[in-house]
């Protein structure tokens, strides 16, 4: 474990506390075993993942007996001095030709229910049912219900790497300038947020005037004219494994538009009102309500086409979802984006987005710092 | 439809055709409709895909009625002036908040039998089975049968995309040197592999010395020697969706290690022999065999820890899977690699991979061409 927050990665403690977790859940949910293919999961659970293919790399947790991990005979030097290996977790090796299924079936002996990660191929937990021969489901809530409260180690690598977008968007007005495209814009971007300490760039939207109304257009060859709205949407895992995400709406000069800095004004009220009332107890159904209320009133309300935010760590988007009709409760530790916006078609789109964690005492607090106004330095 | 191999789409008449081939061979499994979610098996019906989060994107095929897409409302303009519009596909949007897969229900009425693709993640599948109350199970080989043999304008696909890394491995001596890391070759190889004409690299595998004994470890700090073999396992998707691979293993200078020379060499004539028994109707299984003969009677099987091959296409692993075992055989059409490998544990690996295209004669046909030698020029 090292102590810089964006370099983090959990210690061999508490991987072992999550799995000791997990098998308790997994007793008192009346299944038999979890089994936890490559991917986030993986991560939260093992300390490391690997790439998906076709090959059947899984953490295996029954709840009676060891934990154990299959690995693809070519892959096992890879896990070599990994979190795995320190926490005695033993090895099942299959090689290419062989069926990982199989493999499984024999070191499960017969079982009558088993849940898998939540984002398992279909086709694995297939092959998984017929040859375990028992009732397959997803772990929804078992790992969900974990992975939602974050840890103190996980807040300290969401907040160094939130800091580190932070960095970015004060730099933001290094490059963008009229006359440039979007996506020369975007390279500057993607570059500055690996130099700021992401292992990569995950997305980085660059939307300019009438883009910025399809929330999820990335970047495309238009010019950036002066008096263009500008939404900036940026972020990408830590080494730790842990994302940013951090929304700015800038304007390249006076604003074209006669509407945008009232909309701009808008959204930012919306975000604060959904921040002042993210707090534990409170539904994230309310604090999607809270931003949409303020939307709805000043009479952009089909405007704002999007839910409010969603959850994150080591994946993006993760529970909880801060959408309409979800009646989860907040609790201290959750963390998640409350991200507002307003998005006129063929015109410009506005959107602020801060990451909130409710902190110990059900208060929220932004991990997010850059300033929200939309004038450039 | 460009006309350039790197670039080239699927026409909207060839991506018509498929989804007529789909409902077809749906009809006659007994399958009332398939699900296809975002990945390689939307982008071969549809020409296009897009990242995959935890939002429903689906083209849903029925056997009866017409094909529509599911969409998140907010993903909706990234769809405007795509080839599912050309085909006149028509797109239901859910709005954050709804169920998409209650949508999906609505549409669909009452069934028994529903595929998914394989790659759904399991809480997808779970979620519609639950909605649309009826079977789902893996469409397996209803996608895969088609996607395994490959059209003419696949195969310019993946001939284009082949040259493109054939010039990247004709020009690796220009970084591989003793004194360099395997990181620093390696990020002037992926630099190359994007200005060969790639969307982006997908993995760099530069594994000397000791390293090139594991088949899957990309990049270390370890500073390359002289006399080092090397790994270079290289290749992504070219614009058009499709993937090069192509593996060479090269010397730095004269060889350190006495048996290197002659490791080589064996590895060399299984790729060979294993290419000259690719045959229509031929067994995968028979071709594995016959590189793993060589190798074998050289004394190495213990050494040959992987499968002969993959097939490849939107996916740098699919069908046909080149192993032990697997009694598909091979017809026109079908392109997967063909990599033997030696590799001896804390001393080197050897590999030779190319792809192979079986022609529409029956015959094998290479698609990569730069040298197999490990001299560096």
């Amino acid at each position: 474990m090292t102590t810089d927050g964006l370099l983090r990665t959990a210690s061999v403690d508490e991987l072992t506390a999550r799995q000791q977790m997990l098998r308790a859940r997994a007793a008192r949910s009346g299944v038999d075993a979890v089994v936890i293919s490559t991917g986030a999961d993986m991560r939260y659970l093992l300390g490391r993942s690997q790439g998906s293919h076709e090959r059947l790399t899984a953490l295996v947790v029954p709840t009676k007996g060891s934990a154990f991990l299959i690995v693809p005979e070519l892959e096992r030097p890879g896990w070599e001095g990994s979190s795995a290996e320190s926490m005695g977790l033993e090895m099942s090796t299959w090689p290419d030709g062989d069926s990982p299924y199989r493999l499984l079936a024999a070191r499960l002996g017969p079982i009558a229910e088993l849940a898998v990660d939540d984002v398992m191929p279909v086709r694995h937990a297939h092959e998984i049912r017929t040859a375990v021969d028992c009732r397959v489901e997803p772990a929804g809530e078992l790992i969900g219900g974990m992975r939602v409260v974050k840890t103190d180690e996980e807040i300290t690598a969401l907040t160094a790497v939130a800091a580190a977008i932070d960095r970015v968007h004060r730099r933001v007005h290094e490059w963008l300038r009229p006359g440039r495209t979007e996506r020369q814009v975007g390279a500057d971007i993607a570059a500055a947020i690996v130099a700021e300490g992401h292992q990569r760039p995950d997305f980085v939207i660059v939307g300019s005037g009438p883009n910025g109304a399809s929330p999820h257009l990335e970047q495309t060859d238009r010019v950036i004219g002066a008096g263009d709205p500008v939404v900036v949407d940026i972020g990408g895992p830590a080494p730790s494994g842990y994302f940013s995400d951090s929304t700015r709406t800038y304007c390249v000069g006076s604003p074209g538009d006669p509407e945008f800095a009232t909309v701009h004004d808008i959204v930012r009220t919306a975000q604060q009102k959904a921040f002042e009332t993210a707090r534990a107890g409170v539904s994230a159904a309310a604090v999607d309500q809270a931003a949409r209320t303020v939307i709805e009133q000043a009479g952009y309300g089909p405007y704002f086409i999007t839910r409010t935010g969603h959850g994150i760590g080591l994946e993006v988007h993760e529970e909880p979802y801060i959408v309409r009709g979800d009646d989860r409760l907040l609790s201290p530790g959750m963390a998640f984006s409350i991200e507002p916006g307003i998005y006129l078609p063929g015109r410009f789109g506005v959107r602020i987005e801060d990451i909130v964690l409710i902190g110990a005492d059900g208060s929220p607090v932004r991990l997010n710092h850059s300033p929200t106004r939309w004038e450039l330095p």
